[in-house]
Protein backbone atom coordinates (compact mmCIF):
# COMPACT_ATOMS: atom_id res chain seq x y z
CA UNK A 1 0.00 0.00 0.00
CA UNK A 2 1.04 3.53 -0.78
CA UNK A 3 1.56 5.74 2.36
CA UNK A 4 -1.78 7.70 1.80
CA UNK A 5 -3.75 4.47 1.46
CA UNK A 6 -1.48 3.13 4.93
CA UNK A 7 -2.70 6.75 6.54
CA UNK A 8 -6.42 6.28 5.72
CA UNK A 9 -6.27 2.37 6.66
CA UNK A 10 -4.83 3.82 10.20
CA UNK A 11 -7.62 6.38 10.30
CA UNK A 12 -10.32 4.05 9.99
CA UNK A 13 -8.95 1.64 12.17
CA UNK A 14 -8.56 4.07 14.87
CA UNK A 15 -12.55 5.15 14.09
CA UNK A 16 -13.77 1.49 14.67
CA UNK A 17 -11.76 0.87 17.66
CA UNK A 18 -13.44 3.67 19.27
CA UNK A 19 -16.63 3.02 18.59
CA UNK A 20 -16.39 -0.63 20.14
CA UNK A 21 -14.49 0.92 23.06
CA UNK A 22 -17.44 2.79 23.62
CA UNK A 23 -19.82 0.07 23.44
CA UNK A 24 -17.81 -2.26 25.74
CA UNK A 25 -16.99 1.05 28.25
CA UNK A 26 -20.48 1.23 28.18
CA UNK A 27 -21.47 -2.40 29.18
CA UNK A 28 -19.32 -2.69 31.69
CA UNK A 29 -20.70 0.25 33.37
CA UNK A 30 -24.16 -1.60 32.79
CA UNK A 31 -23.20 -4.27 34.50
CA UNK A 32 -22.56 -3.91 38.50
CA UNK A 33 -23.94 -6.75 39.78
CA UNK A 34 -21.22 -8.43 42.72
CA UNK A 35 -22.38 -12.06 43.33
CA UNK A 36 -20.98 -15.99 43.04
CA UNK A 37 -21.67 -17.18 39.76
CA UNK A 38 -22.87 -20.99 38.89
CA UNK A 39 -20.59 -21.48 35.57
CA UNK A 40 -21.20 -24.75 33.24
CA UNK A 41 -18.60 -25.81 30.92
CA UNK A 42 -20.35 -28.62 28.50
CA UNK A 43 -19.79 -30.33 25.27
CA UNK A 44 -17.99 -32.77 23.26
CA UNK A 45 -14.84 -30.86 22.79
CA UNK A 46 -11.83 -30.75 24.78
CA UNK A 47 -11.38 -27.82 27.32
CA UNK A 48 -14.31 -28.71 29.76
CA UNK A 49 -12.31 -29.39 32.86
CA UNK A 50 -9.64 -27.84 32.07
CA UNK A 51 -10.84 -24.31 32.04
CA UNK A 52 -12.34 -25.17 35.78
CA UNK A 53 -8.45 -25.42 36.74
CA UNK A 54 -7.77 -22.54 34.54
CA UNK A 55 -10.19 -20.86 37.20
CA UNK A 56 -8.99 -22.47 40.07
CA UNK A 57 -5.24 -21.16 39.01
CA UNK A 58 -7.00 -17.67 38.71
CA UNK A 59 -8.61 -17.54 42.19
CA UNK A 60 -5.71 -18.85 43.85
CA UNK A 61 -3.88 -16.14 42.14
CA UNK A 62 -6.08 -13.33 43.82
CA UNK A 63 -5.42 -14.81 47.92
CA UNK A 64 -8.45 -17.23 47.98
CA UNK A 65 -9.20 -20.31 49.09
CA UNK A 66 -11.19 -23.26 46.06
CA UNK A 67 -12.48 -27.21 46.46
CA UNK A 68 -12.50 -29.52 43.99
CA UNK A 69 -14.53 -32.58 43.92
CA UNK A 70 -13.79 -35.33 40.83
CA UNK A 71 -16.89 -37.07 40.45
CA UNK A 72 -15.75 -39.19 37.86
CA UNK A 73 -12.27 -39.45 36.77
CA UNK A 74 -9.54 -39.81 39.17
CA UNK A 75 -8.71 -44.19 39.44
CA UNK A 76 -5.53 -42.27 36.90
CA UNK A 77 -3.44 -39.46 39.02
CA UNK A 78 -3.65 -36.86 36.53
CA UNK A 79 -1.43 -33.36 36.43
CA UNK A 80 -3.93 -31.15 37.55
CA UNK A 81 -4.21 -33.24 40.78
CA UNK A 82 -0.65 -33.79 41.44
CA UNK A 83 0.12 -30.15 40.35
CA UNK A 84 -2.72 -28.53 42.99
CA UNK A 85 -2.18 -31.20 46.14
CA UNK A 86 0.84 -28.77 46.23
CA UNK A 87 -1.24 -26.48 47.95
CA UNK A 88 -3.26 -28.25 50.78
CA UNK A 89 -3.77 -24.48 52.74
CA UNK A 90 -5.59 -23.49 49.45
CA UNK A 91 -7.01 -26.18 48.07
CA UNK A 92 -9.29 -28.93 49.40
CA UNK A 93 -8.95 -31.39 46.36
CA UNK A 94 -10.99 -35.11 46.70
CA UNK A 95 -10.95 -37.31 43.74
CA UNK A 96 -14.25 -39.33 44.44
CA UNK A 97 -15.18 -41.54 41.63
CA UNK A 98 -13.16 -44.45 40.57
CA UNK A 99 -12.95 -44.41 36.34
CA UNK A 100 -15.22 -43.59 34.14
CA UNK A 101 -18.88 -45.73 34.39
CA UNK A 102 -18.15 -47.72 30.89
CA UNK A 103 -15.39 -49.19 33.37
CA UNK A 104 -16.66 -49.93 36.45
CA UNK A 105 -20.03 -51.34 34.42
CA UNK A 106 -21.95 -51.75 37.86
CA UNK A 107 -25.08 -49.37 38.18
CA UNK A 108 -25.17 -49.79 42.30
CA UNK A 109 -21.74 -48.87 43.27
CA UNK A 110 -21.71 -45.80 41.31
CA UNK A 111 -24.59 -44.09 42.49
CA UNK A 112 -23.11 -45.09 46.08
CA UNK A 113 -19.93 -43.40 44.78
CA UNK A 114 -21.90 -40.35 43.52
CA UNK A 115 -23.81 -39.95 46.53
CA UNK A 116 -20.48 -40.10 48.63
CA UNK A 117 -18.88 -37.28 46.28
CA UNK A 118 -21.90 -35.07 46.68
CA UNK A 119 -21.71 -35.65 50.33
CA UNK A 120 -18.07 -33.77 50.32
CA UNK A 121 -19.26 -30.96 47.83
CA UNK A 122 -21.70 -30.14 50.07
CA UNK A 123 -19.80 -29.21 52.70
CA UNK A 124 -17.65 -27.41 49.99
CA UNK A 125 -20.48 -25.71 49.33
CA UNK A 126 -21.31 -24.46 52.96
CA UNK A 127 -17.95 -23.06 53.35
CA UNK A 128 -18.21 -19.25 52.83
CA UNK A 129 -14.11 -19.09 53.07
CA UNK A 130 -14.23 -21.48 49.72
CA UNK A 131 -14.28 -18.83 46.52
CA UNK A 132 -14.90 -21.05 43.85
CA UNK A 133 -16.21 -24.95 43.91
CA UNK A 134 -15.00 -26.93 41.17
CA UNK A 135 -17.55 -30.04 40.35
CA UNK A 136 -15.51 -31.71 37.83
CA UNK A 137 -17.74 -34.06 35.56
CA UNK A 138 -20.62 -33.89 37.47
CA UNK A 139 -22.58 -33.53 34.70
CA UNK A 140 -21.89 -37.38 34.01
CA UNK A 141 -23.30 -38.05 37.35
CA UNK A 142 -26.34 -36.20 36.81
CA UNK A 143 -27.23 -37.36 33.17
CA UNK A 144 -26.78 -41.31 34.34
CA UNK A 145 -29.55 -40.73 36.83
CA UNK A 146 -26.64 -41.49 39.48
CA UNK A 147 -27.79 -37.79 41.46
CA UNK A 148 -30.59 -36.06 41.63
CA UNK A 149 -30.78 -32.61 40.10
CA UNK A 150 -33.06 -31.53 42.13
CA UNK A 151 -31.05 -31.68 45.17
CA UNK A 152 -27.73 -30.84 43.36
CA UNK A 153 -29.26 -26.89 42.57
CA UNK A 154 -30.81 -27.09 45.88
CA UNK A 155 -27.35 -27.14 47.34
CA UNK A 156 -25.89 -25.13 44.60
CA UNK A 157 -28.41 -22.26 45.92
CA UNK A 158 -27.91 -22.43 49.34
CA UNK A 159 -24.31 -21.36 48.80
CA UNK A 160 -22.51 -18.69 50.47
CA UNK A 161 -23.66 -15.54 48.39
CA UNK A 162 -20.20 -14.86 46.59
CA UNK A 163 -18.97 -18.11 45.75
CA UNK A 164 -18.51 -19.12 42.67
CA UNK A 165 -19.28 -22.81 41.38
CA UNK A 166 -18.28 -24.25 38.06
CA UNK A 167 -19.72 -27.92 36.91
CA UNK A 168 -17.91 -29.43 34.00
CA UNK A 169 -19.20 -32.33 32.01
CA UNK A 170 -20.71 -33.55 28.59
CA UNK A 171 -24.23 -33.48 28.44
CA UNK A 172 -25.45 -30.42 30.73
CA UNK A 173 -28.90 -31.04 32.09
CA UNK A 174 -31.28 -28.46 30.68
CA UNK A 175 -32.83 -27.72 33.83
CA UNK A 176 -28.52 -27.13 35.11
CA UNK A 177 -28.12 -24.73 31.92
CA UNK A 178 -31.30 -22.84 33.56
CA UNK A 179 -29.74 -22.11 36.53
CA UNK A 180 -26.69 -21.30 35.49
CA UNK A 181 -25.18 -17.90 35.16
CA UNK A 182 -22.99 -18.95 32.15
CA UNK A 183 -22.88 -21.59 29.98
CA UNK A 184 -20.45 -22.65 27.56
CA UNK A 185 -20.69 -25.15 25.03
CA UNK A 186 -17.19 -26.36 24.09
CA UNK A 187 -17.73 -28.25 20.36
CA UNK A 188 -15.31 -30.39 18.89
CA UNK A 189 -14.05 -28.75 15.56
CA UNK A 190 -11.01 -31.84 15.33
CA UNK A 191 -9.25 -33.86 18.01
CA UNK A 192 -5.32 -35.89 17.34
CA UNK A 193 -7.09 -38.85 18.66
CA UNK A 194 -8.99 -39.10 15.46
CA UNK A 195 -5.44 -38.86 13.74
CA UNK A 196 -4.42 -42.05 15.45
CA UNK A 197 -2.52 -39.38 18.21
CA UNK A 198 -2.44 -40.77 21.43
CA UNK A 199 -3.55 -39.09 24.77
CA UNK A 200 -0.72 -37.49 25.76
CA UNK A 201 1.23 -36.54 28.95
CA UNK A 202 0.23 -32.55 29.71
CA UNK A 203 -2.66 -32.55 27.68
CA UNK A 204 -5.10 -35.16 28.22
CA UNK A 205 -3.57 -36.16 31.71
CA UNK B 1 -39.34 -49.23 40.64
CA UNK B 2 -39.98 -52.82 41.27
CA UNK B 3 -37.02 -55.43 42.56
CA UNK B 4 -36.96 -57.32 39.14
CA UNK B 5 -37.45 -54.05 37.09
CA UNK B 6 -34.35 -52.84 39.11
CA UNK B 7 -32.41 -55.84 37.95
CA UNK B 8 -33.08 -55.64 34.02
CA UNK B 9 -31.99 -52.15 33.95
CA UNK B 10 -29.28 -52.67 36.07
CA UNK B 11 -28.47 -55.79 33.59
CA UNK B 12 -28.93 -53.29 30.52
CA UNK B 13 -26.63 -50.94 32.35
CA UNK B 14 -23.92 -53.18 32.74
CA UNK B 15 -24.57 -54.68 28.95
CA UNK B 16 -24.17 -50.98 27.38
CA UNK B 17 -21.24 -50.25 29.17
CA UNK B 18 -19.51 -53.41 28.47
CA UNK B 19 -20.07 -52.46 24.58
CA UNK B 20 -18.79 -48.75 25.43
CA UNK B 21 -15.87 -50.03 27.05
CA UNK B 22 -15.06 -52.39 24.24
CA UNK B 23 -14.97 -49.68 22.42
CA UNK B 24 -13.13 -46.68 24.16
CA UNK B 25 -10.55 -49.45 24.51
CA UNK B 26 -10.24 -50.27 20.83
CA UNK B 27 -9.33 -46.57 19.83
CA UNK B 28 -7.11 -45.80 22.49
CA UNK B 29 -4.71 -49.27 21.15
CA UNK B 30 -4.96 -47.70 18.00
CA UNK B 31 -4.28 -43.99 19.11
CA UNK B 32 -0.32 -44.83 19.30
CA UNK B 33 1.58 -41.86 17.98
CA UNK B 34 3.90 -39.41 20.15
CA UNK B 35 4.16 -36.06 19.30
CA UNK B 36 3.74 -32.83 20.36
CA UNK B 37 -0.03 -31.03 19.80
CA UNK B 38 -0.83 -28.11 18.56
CA UNK B 39 -4.19 -27.06 19.73
CA UNK B 40 -6.26 -23.90 19.32
CA UNK B 41 -9.39 -23.02 21.41
CA UNK B 42 -11.40 -20.10 19.30
CA UNK B 43 -14.92 -19.29 19.73
CA UNK B 44 -16.74 -16.22 21.54
CA UNK B 45 -17.73 -18.51 24.88
CA UNK B 46 -15.84 -18.33 27.95
CA UNK B 47 -13.16 -20.85 28.78
CA UNK B 48 -10.49 -20.26 25.43
CA UNK B 49 -7.61 -18.94 28.03
CA UNK B 50 -8.63 -20.89 31.34
CA UNK B 51 -8.73 -24.34 29.34
CA UNK B 52 -4.78 -23.22 28.54
CA UNK B 53 -4.21 -22.41 32.15
CA UNK B 54 -5.47 -25.62 33.01
CA UNK B 55 -3.02 -27.54 30.71
CA UNK B 56 0.13 -25.36 32.14
CA UNK B 57 -1.18 -26.46 35.36
CA UNK B 58 -1.29 -30.03 34.38
CA UNK B 59 2.05 -29.76 32.87
CA UNK B 60 3.79 -28.47 35.79
CA UNK B 61 2.20 -31.66 37.79
CA UNK B 62 3.94 -33.68 35.07
CA UNK B 63 7.38 -31.82 36.63
CA UNK B 64 7.83 -30.52 33.28
CA UNK B 65 8.50 -26.62 31.94
CA UNK B 66 6.30 -24.42 30.42
CA UNK B 67 6.04 -20.79 29.01
CA UNK B 68 3.59 -18.28 28.24
CA UNK B 69 3.27 -15.43 25.81
CA UNK B 70 0.04 -12.55 26.23
CA UNK B 71 -0.37 -10.83 22.79
CA UNK B 72 -3.22 -9.09 23.78
CA UNK B 73 -4.04 -8.99 27.43
CA UNK B 74 -1.98 -8.22 30.50
CA UNK B 75 -2.55 -4.24 30.78
CA UNK B 76 -4.58 -5.52 33.87
CA UNK B 77 -2.56 -7.85 36.37
CA UNK B 78 -4.52 -11.03 36.43
CA UNK B 79 -5.38 -13.90 38.53
CA UNK B 80 -3.32 -16.76 36.62
CA UNK B 81 -0.23 -14.52 35.89
CA UNK B 82 -0.05 -13.75 39.87
CA UNK B 83 -0.05 -17.62 40.33
CA UNK B 84 1.55 -18.61 37.71
CA UNK B 85 4.91 -16.20 38.60
CA UNK B 86 4.95 -18.39 41.80
CA UNK B 87 7.02 -20.54 39.83
CA UNK B 88 9.65 -18.49 38.05
CA UNK B 89 11.99 -21.63 37.37
CA UNK B 90 8.72 -23.69 35.86
CA UNK B 91 7.04 -21.23 34.02
CA UNK B 92 8.69 -18.40 31.77
CA UNK B 93 5.72 -15.78 31.93
CA UNK B 94 5.83 -12.80 29.23
CA UNK B 95 2.92 -10.38 29.13
CA UNK B 96 3.56 -8.60 26.27
CA UNK B 97 0.15 -6.72 24.72
CA UNK B 98 -1.31 -3.65 26.49
CA UNK B 99 -4.72 -4.08 26.60
CA UNK B 100 -7.26 -4.82 23.46
CA UNK B 101 -6.77 -3.07 20.38
CA UNK B 102 -9.71 -1.04 21.02
CA UNK B 103 -7.93 0.32 24.26
CA UNK B 104 -4.89 1.65 22.36
CA UNK B 105 -6.40 2.65 18.53
CA UNK B 106 -3.06 2.63 17.06
CA UNK B 107 -2.68 0.28 14.49
CA UNK B 108 1.16 0.92 14.15
CA UNK B 109 2.11 0.69 17.75
CA UNK B 110 -0.28 -2.61 17.85
CA UNK B 111 1.80 -4.39 15.22
CA UNK B 112 5.15 -3.33 16.93
CA UNK B 113 3.81 -4.88 20.24
CA UNK B 114 2.32 -8.39 18.28
CA UNK B 115 6.47 -8.66 16.93
CA UNK B 116 7.61 -8.30 19.74
CA UNK B 117 5.78 -10.53 21.62
CA UNK B 118 6.25 -13.08 18.59
CA UNK B 119 9.79 -12.80 18.48
CA UNK B 120 9.84 -13.81 22.38
CA UNK B 121 7.13 -16.95 21.74
CA UNK B 122 9.91 -17.64 19.14
CA UNK B 123 12.52 -18.42 21.30
CA UNK B 124 10.06 -20.64 23.88
CA UNK B 125 8.99 -22.27 20.37
CA UNK B 126 13.03 -23.35 19.82
CA UNK B 127 13.32 -24.27 23.69
CA UNK B 128 13.35 -27.83 23.87
CA UNK B 129 13.17 -27.86 28.02
CA UNK B 130 9.66 -25.96 27.60
CA UNK B 131 6.83 -29.09 27.37
CA UNK B 132 4.20 -26.96 26.53
CA UNK B 133 3.90 -23.44 25.44
CA UNK B 134 0.80 -21.29 25.45
CA UNK B 135 0.44 -18.00 23.08
CA UNK B 136 -2.82 -16.81 24.46
CA UNK B 137 -4.82 -14.45 22.10
CA UNK B 138 -2.28 -14.96 19.59
CA UNK B 139 -5.86 -15.37 17.21
CA UNK B 140 -6.56 -11.67 17.72
CA UNK B 141 -3.19 -10.59 16.71
CA UNK B 142 -3.24 -12.84 13.44
CA UNK B 143 -7.21 -11.96 12.69
CA UNK B 144 -6.12 -8.21 12.90
CA UNK B 145 -2.80 -8.62 10.32
CA UNK B 146 -0.71 -7.98 13.59
CA UNK B 147 1.51 -11.17 12.62
CA UNK B 148 1.87 -12.63 9.41
CA UNK B 149 0.41 -16.30 9.84
CA UNK B 150 2.68 -17.90 7.25
CA UNK B 151 5.69 -17.52 10.11
CA UNK B 152 3.55 -17.86 12.93
CA UNK B 153 2.72 -21.70 11.59
CA UNK B 154 6.44 -22.14 10.11
CA UNK B 155 7.92 -21.08 13.86
CA UNK B 156 5.47 -23.78 15.32
CA UNK B 157 6.49 -26.28 12.39
CA UNK B 158 9.60 -25.84 13.51
CA UNK B 159 9.57 -27.07 17.21
CA UNK B 160 11.03 -29.34 19.56
CA UNK B 161 9.11 -32.64 18.10
CA UNK B 162 7.75 -33.02 21.85
CA UNK B 163 6.56 -29.67 22.78
CA UNK B 164 2.67 -28.99 22.72
CA UNK B 165 1.36 -25.14 21.76
CA UNK B 166 -2.05 -24.13 22.86
CA UNK B 167 -3.16 -20.90 20.83
CA UNK B 168 -6.07 -18.90 22.06
CA UNK B 169 -8.53 -16.15 21.56
CA UNK B 170 -11.69 -15.88 19.24
CA UNK B 171 -12.09 -15.87 15.48
CA UNK B 172 -8.82 -18.46 14.57
CA UNK B 173 -7.55 -18.17 10.45
CA UNK B 174 -8.96 -21.15 8.58
CA UNK B 175 -4.75 -22.06 8.05
CA UNK B 176 -4.35 -22.25 11.85
CA UNK B 177 -7.14 -24.34 12.47
CA UNK B 178 -5.68 -26.48 9.32
CA UNK B 179 -3.18 -26.94 10.76
CA UNK B 180 -3.98 -28.00 14.27
CA UNK B 181 -4.38 -31.32 15.99
CA UNK B 182 -7.11 -30.68 18.04
CA UNK B 183 -9.32 -27.51 18.12
CA UNK B 184 -12.17 -26.68 19.91
CA UNK B 185 -14.77 -24.27 19.58
CA UNK B 186 -16.23 -23.12 22.94
CA UNK B 187 -19.88 -21.60 22.20
CA UNK B 188 -21.25 -18.86 24.25
CA UNK B 189 -24.42 -20.45 25.27
CA UNK B 190 -25.26 -17.75 28.23
CA UNK B 191 -23.20 -15.38 29.89
CA UNK B 192 -23.30 -13.80 32.96
CA UNK B 193 -22.33 -10.61 31.97
CA UNK B 194 -25.60 -10.28 29.50
CA UNK B 195 -27.67 -10.27 33.23
CA UNK B 196 -25.81 -7.07 33.78
CA UNK B 197 -23.50 -9.17 36.31
CA UNK B 198 -20.07 -7.27 36.13
CA UNK B 199 -17.10 -9.20 36.20
CA UNK B 200 -16.33 -11.35 38.82
CA UNK B 201 -12.73 -11.69 40.72
CA UNK B 202 -11.13 -15.48 40.09
CA UNK B 203 -13.67 -15.88 37.27
CA UNK B 204 -13.19 -13.37 34.52
CA UNK B 205 -9.81 -12.13 35.67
Amino acid sequence: MSAPDETARDERHKARMQRKKAVVDAKIAEASAERGLLLVNSGNGKGKSSAAFGMLARTLGHGLKAGVVQFIKGAASTGEEAFFRRFPDEVRYFVMGEGFTWETQDRQRDIDKAEQAWAVARELLQDPEIALVVLDELNIALKYGYLQLDTVLADIAARPPLQHVVVTGRGALPGLIEAADTVSEIGLVKHAFQAGVKAQRGVEF
